[in-house]
């Protein structure tokens, strides 16, 4: 298109592109965006860009200053009606006499969740609601779910063959997917609060799970489950002091182990009686520590696992042009399975894209009925 | 876009479309199309229908009649110069006395290889090679293969789960993609001569390997890699009458199991004296019957052996959107593969499309040089 036309989605998606560049960088706060306009020109902007701070009406009416009266507000979600760290987004917008709000979505926090819209209207203020609410909702998929359970929202990513294998039989692995492929899955990793393996990828790997592209970016909490509590204390997870590290673990797993795991800076959650890691659990655990996304990066076992609890929100799996073959390379999901077909996982609101030389498939899953 | 401009690709456009649209019924013969025009009229169109009967210029001149002379002519494969079971189109095209001829790919053939075009230009014809030749040779890339080779082309198709499942653990199998997907492997059969699967799948599933579809199409030649010779009399392949069942096996095996199975109207071929079937032989054998493309089913065993042998050309996967798990469920390709990633079979060219709601990934493989 030569050019947009100029309507209220026209400044709604700039709205939504000042939310979504801040993905990754509010923490288990929304995502959000604002622009302010009168007469015709757009006279504040703003966006949420750090938990405790400003929220993007503040921003964008600070920007705007006395010209706010009688302007138009457009924002991704419903202004705020209560105090959390900040005072309410409604009270600042009623103080700057703005005539009109175009709000994307309602909050779905339940502290919030109409009343600001309706405090707005009260005032006498003109509120229009869902302009690209579709758009909105998907940006802030992880803060929904969020904010409604108190559970992270789970991606899982994998990178494997189109036969579904993530190494060689031999265990060679460099590389699965191309430069490209890699980059936007270190990009998935400064988007989410936390990054998550199994022990046997953190042992064979020995990986740093820090996101490394070509400009700065945040590094995840790493989480590391660990039912056997495997994970030397020699292992980059452990000793390269970069970002914080939970091991989930057992009752079961040894008391010294923990308290040396402890010792060296790691925080252990002992999640579940049993010989495995209760997941459910500790999802649950994850949450209350405020990590509201999580990247889930395999091994097979724990993605099948995972999947199986029906805990996974979103898969992101990238597939890599080629064959490998071999009936003991390691898979991206290795589970028990379900015997009749109709009782697969289905994907939701499949998206296909080409990334450099790789496919990646996206999309929701949908549970079979046994495991709702 | 609107309205195609009027250039020589938008005839061959349409005589690749004629082309097209022919494939599969013409055996081991090449897909042909013409246009022949006349002073911005389209004067006569014709194509390659039948191997053995008239050729798409003989057609088309026919249609334009005297109006030929001084006519341009669109053909997509160089006009043929020497006797096979028609009489050389040159000729007929220089008896028609028209003034050009706009072909797409020089014809593969040793027999004409570049002597049709001589031969127009000699007798002074304008002759412009190569508009639309990339087109013009991937519609006839199983015609290249064979006719430089004497092998088949092979299509291998696969119906799988997004982790490369073909059936739960449990076997079942119905289905793993949607209906549109599999009105598409129909229309592959019927673009194929021949359709491969291994006696596995054979004894599985019964099939009829016939092409189905909402009208009447043209159903293969059915081949089953059988090498201890386990496929019984009763199975359809065999007592339906439909179409030829040519059976691969071993010298190894029974004698009297071949005559039954001769007698029930199968060709049987012995293809190498080790316990398995040496495919590359096969593939030899399969060629001098004159069956120039092979859609190979499956299953993953006969998939793997075929790829390992660098006997695979193209490669059709559809992806179901689900996941169904199981270390046991039958995978796409079940051979021994290679213990380095860098080894694997790469697709070049990979075309991703949506089909229904399942994924269909194809591409060309590009065998590891231990293969080559």
């Amino acid at each position: 298109m030569l050019q947009d036309i100029i309507n209220d989605e026209y400044y709604m998606r700039l709205a939504l592109e000042l939310a979504k560049k801040a993905q990754g960088q509010t923490g288990i706060n929304p995502i959000v965006g604002c622009v302010v306009v009168k007469a015709g020109r757009i006279i504040g902007v703003g966006a949420h860009l750090k938990r405790g701070e400003g929220h993007a009406e503040v921003h964008a009416l600070q920007m705007a200053g006395t010209e706010a009266e009688g302007a138009t507000v457009y924002v991704t979600l419903e202004p705020c009606s209560h105090f959390g760290k900040t005072p309410p987004c409604c009270e600042r917008i009623i103080d700057a006499k703005v005539a009109k709000v175009v709000v994307a979505m309602v909050d779905p926090n339940p502290k919030v969740a109409g009343r600001g819209i309706a405090r707005l209207r009260e005032q006498g203020i003109n509120v229009t609601v869902g302009v690209l609410e579709a758009e909105a909702m998907a940006l802030n998929e992880a803060f929904i779910k969020y904010v409604t359970t108190g559970l992270p929202f789970i991606t899982l990513k994998t990178a494997s063959t189109l036969d579904g294998k993530i190494a060689a039989k031999s265990g060679d692995s460099q590389w699965v997917t191309g430069p490209k492929a890699r980059e936007l899955v270190h990009t998935l990793r400064h988007l989410n609060d936390g990054i998550m393996v199994g022990a046997g990828t953190a042992l064979t790997d020995d990986p740093l799970l820090t996101t490394r592209l070509t400009v700065p970016a945040i590094s995840p909490v790493r989480i590391v489950a660990d039912s056997k509590l495997r994970l030397p204390l020699t292992s980059q997870l452990i000793s390269d002091g970069t970002t914080k590290t939970i091991i989930l673990t057992t009752e079961q797993a040894d008391r010294a182990k923990i308290r040396a795991l402890e010792n060296a800076g790691a925080m252990v959650l002992a999640c579940g009686a049993g010989s495995q890691v209760d997941l459910k659990q500790a999802m649950k655990r994850i949450g209350e520590l405020e990590i509201g996304s999580i990247l889930l990066e395999g091994g097979g076992r724990l993605n099948g696992a995972m999947l199986e609890a029906g805990l996974i929100d979103k898969l992101v799996l990238f597939f890599a042009p080629k064959i490998i073959g071999g009936a003991a390379a390691p898979v991206s999901f290795q589970f028990e399975g379900w015997d009749r077909m109709a009782d697969a996982v289905q994907l939701r609101n499949m998206k296909v894209d080409i990334i450099g030389d790789d496919l990646c498939v996206s999309g929701y899953p949908i549970y079979p009925a046994s495991q709702r």
